[in-house]
């Protein structure tokens, strides 16, 4: 198979490799090969490669691509969205849209792991967990999770870990039905019983560790939970709330009435409906709970020289951490939507969103008063942003009629439409809405907020939502946070297992065209034939790339895409009757979040030892087949390995796990090394997941949005992500059919279409090409620096796949310096860290892509050097390591500028270690992190203003 | 007149705003009023107060305000863009369109004046002086001039001033239409005999300053030039040549046939065709010609630390030092734009532009060839992308049938259609095209580039082009630029006299919808419907606003609105007989381009003398009046005046002007001062010029766009530019016509949605709410201020307008700082200056804005009081000017940070004056630059990269 060279400069294959001919040739020299086909046949098995390119058809430009993209948005019929249904009409504004989702500094940033380069997304995600903590009146809120479903899935798991006594939850009829179609699942999945009931006055039953109270309801109806939480408190369980954040401006909040945990959708906060998502969702706790929340904490804790400092707080909870013993599987969630919403948040203020939540409400009292007045009866009197009307029989006939007027309604069903207010809703709407249901004049509304629930409470008191109020501030605020991190758009991000590479702003810059941006993710198929024919093609795609029968890609992030897989396995082997096969064999290099799906999934972890080269140990695979054949669902493998290397054995252990009846779940983390190359549906995987937000582009957004489509063989094609919005919640889904995932169709549908153009840009021949070039840059980088840090695992030939580990255990031992001083050292030389201990604690492993040209790896290689150098002056007794410029590193421009110095080193070896730093320069905003401090101090919302009161003049601080 | 408080906190009116309500009653309070309005009163004279407030309509919301504008947007037709005659369809690369044309970071920053700051726009800038330069194969380019009309105009002033004993120019008749309308009636009115005949082969007549030569003709004819250079040479008059810079990468460069001046439009590099502009226009010169260019040049020169800097080189041939004896009044011109066709060359390179321009040659001659095959004659065959095809009678027919079939082609005349090929015409466009004309299969064509001026010379072969090819290195490389400068993104910009305040998003957005930015400027009224509906109504709520009677958006910058103004009254002179009268009234204080448009609009300028005041020596006026009275056209005033005052007079300069018969110029540059408090048309004016680009919101650039819209009095309507595109050239405009001042009929049209959007979400009453909130924070600076630098005019109550004067002059003169050394101080803070010595010279002028808020303007007010201590340090004796911080900042981070120090003062001081800065710290790239040394040695294109090595290790260098 060819892979030729790059000929048309302008094609975007050439704009998204890195190295142009002449750097390609050189890299290939140096790793010994006189092509990219030669390199490839030396580093993949033979028994892997694809005998015939997989077809996406061929490349399109960027122009053409975007003229198929407006064919696509062309075909969807933006109506104005009064559907309502946990998705809401809101305005995006612009400053925020241009400033945040428009721009790389923020969307192509990495997960905030390494916190020095992140100060500005953590205080903006900070920002979110304090509005999110003062509007639910709960003191610990999480940034973020993935959609309001798997975020109640989420709060039920919470439940009954921390209420181990008893095994029912008792889930609110009047939650969203995606809701109850996803958490009902995910509880039954895990053994909970799930009774679904209404829950808009009282509670029944026993054994019960908790219930999920709707607040508002699904139908709009506002009722007091109080006495449900007094009466699940009163039985030992505990009180879930699901909320509406704009509702609780006008709400009393869910911790003032009781509740010990609350969780909802950010996405009116001024996300664009997407069509499902992505969309921020989020939990605030009890203090009780705060170290049980799933997601990711922000933290404030200090820096080495006591400045206060944002970080990840409790990350010992995180699942790869924890694997099998983890509680939850979430990663990657929606860190730039929580990001928007903070902002939004920001932008208002408490007065400015006060004053929209009461604009919703006058206009839905204003239609309710309307429509009460002439004629049809509606569900309820207390309601805060939508109205129930009961016009037997003819739902649809309103729908349909309302649909030709520009209108989204929500046929309840037959007999009940639901017309639900956002943001941008006018009284000219509320006059045309009202009129279809027959209704006259308009009249004004008596508010519909039962005074028992009435907000009494204050609520987003911090300053940060106060001091905001103008453009130009949020102009700037914007800017400064996102100037004070690094992310793609600045250096190279060499994260192993990561792929931190080039998101095409072609493919980016149609995510926010209205016509993709404002469908509802319950708008009927008739009006989102764009979005369908988009979706269809892509799936396709997928499945013709990684060889397997279907995908969906319902799964709104890497995590969740596991989950499916795993359940649809789980599902697979019920229904074949093999209720005892609950066992899913894990390599021990296996990413945490594998084992911690499994665990979701009710499958017992069994874990397989390494062999000494790195690979699979087979022989410890027999031992664990044979002790456990008949009970082996799956195995949960990564190719290629987390190890970074082409096992030679990757068929074999398939065969293996195939002959004991075992189904093979292949991680797709790593395809960025093989597609067009191999593909996993034919060489033994019955399911993968994938991330389209590593191999297929999609950004990082400093921690999501991910979408991690499930692909799956012929025979577990039933068994994929069912619809949410049409499951029957309150039985269990039986034999041969697949359970919902997350709370829309298509999960995160609204940055498909960057997926979509990366794949018709490149073709699959562009595919293969970058899969060899990613190959090829990690085997360069490998080459470069094996004299001065030894790489772990290699595989055929000496070569790794798409990433190497470097090994520093030894100099460890040796010099004192470990793999966070390298990666915090990095910091100085403008880098973002590698991977650090991961899959092997104390090594860093590398992951260049194919999108960094040779200059940036040679920046990269030069920085490491430097690094190794400066390791040397310990090993060879100039310096001890505590004195050394590694211990103390990064350095902030304060740091080395202020009039007193006290180290060991100077100054210009702090700052400036290699010349190329005077062209280009970044500073990191604060010292190392004292991660400890943190966590023993836990504060989790914005710390007051005069924490950073540098007013001391700057001789005394 | 009410001006009540800002209600509601959403309102665009409340995001422009800097200052809330809380903070606008601190500052009120401070300069001793209790309201707006009363301040308003006290500072504006009564007799010019509106007695009415303008209407524009209610303020809409943003939302609205895009709903409005997409209303607009879907009444255009695009089609595909097939028309030629100067704008070609193009391909904005989306790396670009979001990094550059979409980022604040380079729109919202100023002309490069302050070249510490500007290091990124002043580096792409000469990226752009050097493509031009290379391309044309001339030495010396400018960055940039406004439109190809306007270029040769300035062309032709060059070669009149340089050869001054030929009074006549000849000017091709192939050139574009438009060229020929603007050129010819610039020509005329500087007193040229202008010829227009075809040079496609020889040229005849004497007394010639020079000639204009086409290459490529209008018709898309392709002729060797050299005959008519050697022929104009031998006269010893001067060759222009008018170029497409597509064109040259297959046809030899001008410089290389012998021109000594290329001008062109840079439109086809990338900029969208935005109905018209704005599109950065070139010239390229000589060397023997190089300090007579026109406009500004970047030129390269050291910092105090010897390194290689950037600044506008030659600044004294800038018209605000040379007033009458301009010889130009280009100010801003298009900055942003040829940064984006800059990068565009550097995106593609010499291999990826030849690869596009020998496609668009391909493409047309494969229509030529199957065209011509089956019938209908061909004009010419030698083209580049323009093929003419004569067919007799029937070519609106041709045209119709086409634009049915979503075409876009020129009815050149009645029996003649122009069909130009683009960037993104494809084999399937060349067959549906050939096919209108009754042609068959398509059919391969010969190359049509005659041999003797096929391209031999390289180009483009500065490392620059050839470096960054990926998208990830563009976006890194514009992110770099962008890093490297203060734009209104990170800070305020307190620019007397030119109005830097918020440049609004939701306008912003609007302009890079393809609805707007892919219509042809000559597209027929039918398919730019929306186009003129909304530039109807922007023209006439900028008349109602004004008080004038008409408004004509098509002057693209201050100084041409100046030029057309003028030359509207010197035409209303001639049209009544008043032909003597040539004087143009100008106070000592105007802005220099007043002196220079008059200049160019052939009138004699005579100075009126400023009274101690500050004000327009009443007495000195009624002497020049009873001097020069019938020989007065008109007397040019800015209001309030350019010293920042509110002058008592106005209405009697202008009773006094119009009582001799000369016409009132008001100059609208601080109409930010009073938009909706008073109307320069009902005050005294018969004329006056808007800049969009200060107070209606139009971004600055870097340096342009700009637009200078011209409103007139009922008398003056007749006068107003006329449609360049339908000038009859060949003959001077006589009577009650207009001429033409720009390439196309609406300007630079493409920007116009942001100045609609601003004026449709203030409203009028927001209007005149934000310029009392600018007079309110200019006396608050200077409240604020008076005790550490004397305000220099103050008028009514002590009270500035706008903007204030800071008088450093007694300082200086006890303490050796200059204004210049507070300016460069200034940087260290993150601040941009002020406007430094003008309207006097060691004087800064503030112009906060009303789009600053408090905390900022306090934050401006803190720095300024710090740098009065420091100068008082001088003045007490503590330390020396030349040892002083002053006297050698700003300082680089490197220059803080290195080992050395050798500085009287410390690291601390010169770095970190302030606390406030340890939140946010901009370090500039370079230290203070050394002006004379690089005008002392010119070197205006891009160094070599050795220049930059720092490779040096850091001890070393």
């Amino acid at each position: 198979m060819d892979l030729p060279p790059i000929t048309d400069p302008a094609s975007y294959l050439a704009r998204h490799t890195g190295p142009d001919a002449a750097e390609e040739q050189t890299m290939l020299a140096r790793v010994g090969f006189s092509s990219l086909d030669e390199l490839v046949d030396a580093a993949l098995p033979t028994d892997i490669r694809v005998t015939a390119r997989p077809q996406t058809g061929p490349p399109l430009s960027e122009t053409q691509t975007q003229a198929r993209l407006r064919a696509y948005a062309a075909q969807n019929t933006v109506l104005r969205a009064f559907y309502g249904q946990g998705f809401s009409d809101t305005v995006t504004p612009p400053v925020i849209r241009r400033g945040v989702v428009e721009n790389p500094g923020w969307y192509t940033a990495y997960t905030p792991y390494q916190p020095e380069i992140s100060q500005g997304r953590l205080e903006a995600l900070l920002a979110f967990q304090t509005m999110v903590s003062e509007l639910t009146g709960l003191p610990v809120a999480n940034a973020s999770l993935l959609d309001e479903a798997s975020a109640v899935a989420e709060a039920v798991g919470l439940m009954s870990r921390a209420r181990k006594k008893g095994r029912k939850v008792v889930l609110d009829a009047r939650l969203h039905p995606q809701v109850l179609g996803v958490a009902a699942e995910r509880a039954r999945a895990i053994d909970l019983e799930v009774e679904i009931t209404s829950l808009a006055s009282e509670l029944v039953g026993e054994d019960l560790c908790g219930v999920v109270i709707a607040y508002p309801a699904t139908d709009g109806e506002v009722s007091d939970p109080s006495s449900v939480i007094r009466a699940i408190h009163d039985r030992g369980g505990l009180a879930t709330v699901v909320t509406d954040p704009l509702s609780l401006l006008l709400l009393e909040s869910p911790g003032d009435l009781g509740a010990d945990i609350a969780v909802g959708n950010s996405q009116r906060f001024g996300v664009p409906l997407f069509y499902g998502g992505p969309h921020a969702a989020y939990m605030a706790v009890t203090d009780e709970l705060k170290r049980q929340l799933p997601g990711r904490l922000v933290g404030v804790s200090i820096d080495a020289e006591g400045a206060p400092a944002y970080r990840l707080a409790l990350q010992t909870r995180e699942q790869h951490i924890r694997r099998e013993r983890a509680t939850s599987n979430i990663c990657t969630a929606q860190a730039l939507l929580a990001v928007t919403a903070a902002m939004y948040a920001v932008h208002h203020g408490p007065e400015g969103l006060r004053a929209i939540a009461e604009r919703v409400h006058d206009r839905a009292a204003s239609f309710a008063a309307t429509v009460r007045e002439t004629g049809p009866e509606l569900l309820h009197d207390a309601f805060f942003d939508t109205v129930a009307v009961r016009v037997p029989g003819r739902a649809q006939e309103v729908v349909d009629r309302l649909a030709e007027e520009g209108y989204l309604v929500r046929p309840i069903n037959m007999d009940i439409v639901g017309v639900s207010f956002g943001e941008s809703a006018t009284e000219e709407d509320v006059a045309r809405l009202a009129a279809a249901f027959g209704a006259g004049e308009v009249r004004m509304g008596e508010p519909c907020i039962p005074a028992a629930v009435a907000r009494r409470t204050p609520t987003l008191t911090h300053p940060i939502f106060r001091t905001i109020h103008s453009e130009t501030q949020m102009m700037r605020y914007l800017r400064t946070l996102a100037d004070r991190d690094l992310a793609l758009d600045r250096t190279m991000i060499p994260l192993g297992s990561c792929t931190m590479k080039l998101n095409p702003t072609a493919g980016m810059e149609t995510i926010t065209w209205p016509e993709f941006a404002d469908i509802h993710p319950y708008a009927p198929d008739r009006q989102a034939r764009g979005w369908l024919a988009l979706i269809g093609e892509l799936e396709g795609w997928l499945a013709e790339l990684t060889g397997y029968a279907a995908v969906s890609v319902q799964p709104n992030a890497g995590s969740q895409g596991e989950l499916a897989g795993l359940l649809a396995i789980r599902r697979y082997h019920l229904a074949n009757g093999d209720t005892d096969r609950d066992i899913c064999l894990v390599p021990a290099s296996a990413h945490g979040t594998n084992a911690a799906s499994a665990t979701l999934a009710n499958l017992r972890v069994v874990v397989i030892a390494t062999a000494e080269d790195g690979s699979i140990d087979l022989a410890d695979l027999d031992t664990k087949l044979a002790e456990h054949g008949p009970a082996v669902a799956a195995i949960m493998i990564t190719y290629p390995s987390t190890h970074g290397v082409f096992e030679e054995t990757v068929r074999e252990v398939c065969d293996k796990v195939h002959a004991v009846g075992g189904q093979v779940y292949i991680d797709g983390a790593n395809m960025n090394a093989m597609t067009g190359l191999a593909q996993p549906g034919r060489f033994g995987g019955d399911v993968s997941h994938l991330n389209l937000h590593k191999t297929f582009t999609i950004p990082h957004g400093g921690g999501g949005p991910g979408v991690g489509p499930v692909a799956v063989a012929e025979h577990l094609v039933p068994f994929l992500p069912a619809d949410p919005a049409r499951a029957d919640a309150t039985r269990a889904v039986e034999g041969r059919a697949g359970v919902p995932i997350s709370s829309t169709k298509y999960g995160s549908a609204g940055v498909l279409p960057i997926s979509w153009a990366y794949i018709a840009m490149m073709g699959s021949e562009g595919l293969a090409r970058a899969s060899a070039s990613a190959i090829l840059s990690a085997n360069y980088i490998a080459r470069e620096l094996q004299d001065s840090f030894p790489v772990l695992y290699t595989g055929r030939n000496g070569l790794v796949a798409h990433e190497c580990i470097l090994d520093l255990r030894g100099l460890t031992q040796e010099s004192g310096v470990t793999a966070a001083d390298v990666a915090k050292r990095l910091i100085d030389f403008g880098f973002h860290a590698p991977t650090l201990s991961f899959p092997v604690a104390g090594t860093l492993m590398v992951e260049p892509t194919e999108s960094e040209d040779l200059a940036e790896l040679d920046r990269f290689i030069e920085a490491m050097r430097t690094i190794r150098a400066e390791i040397q002056e310990i090993l060879d007794g100039h310096v001890t390591y505590e004195d050394s410029v590694l211990r103390h590193a990064p350095y902030t421009a304060w740091s080395v500028s202020r009039d007193d110095w006290d180290h060991a080193f100077t100054r210009q070896q702090a700052a400036w270690p290699v010349p190329g730093l005077r062209r280009t320069k970044y500073f990191p905003p604060v010292r190392r992190l004292d991660e400890a401090y943190g966590d023993r101090n836990l504060v989790c919302s914005c710390p007051p203003p005069e924490a950073f009161d540098f007013t001391a003049t700057p001789e005394e601080s």
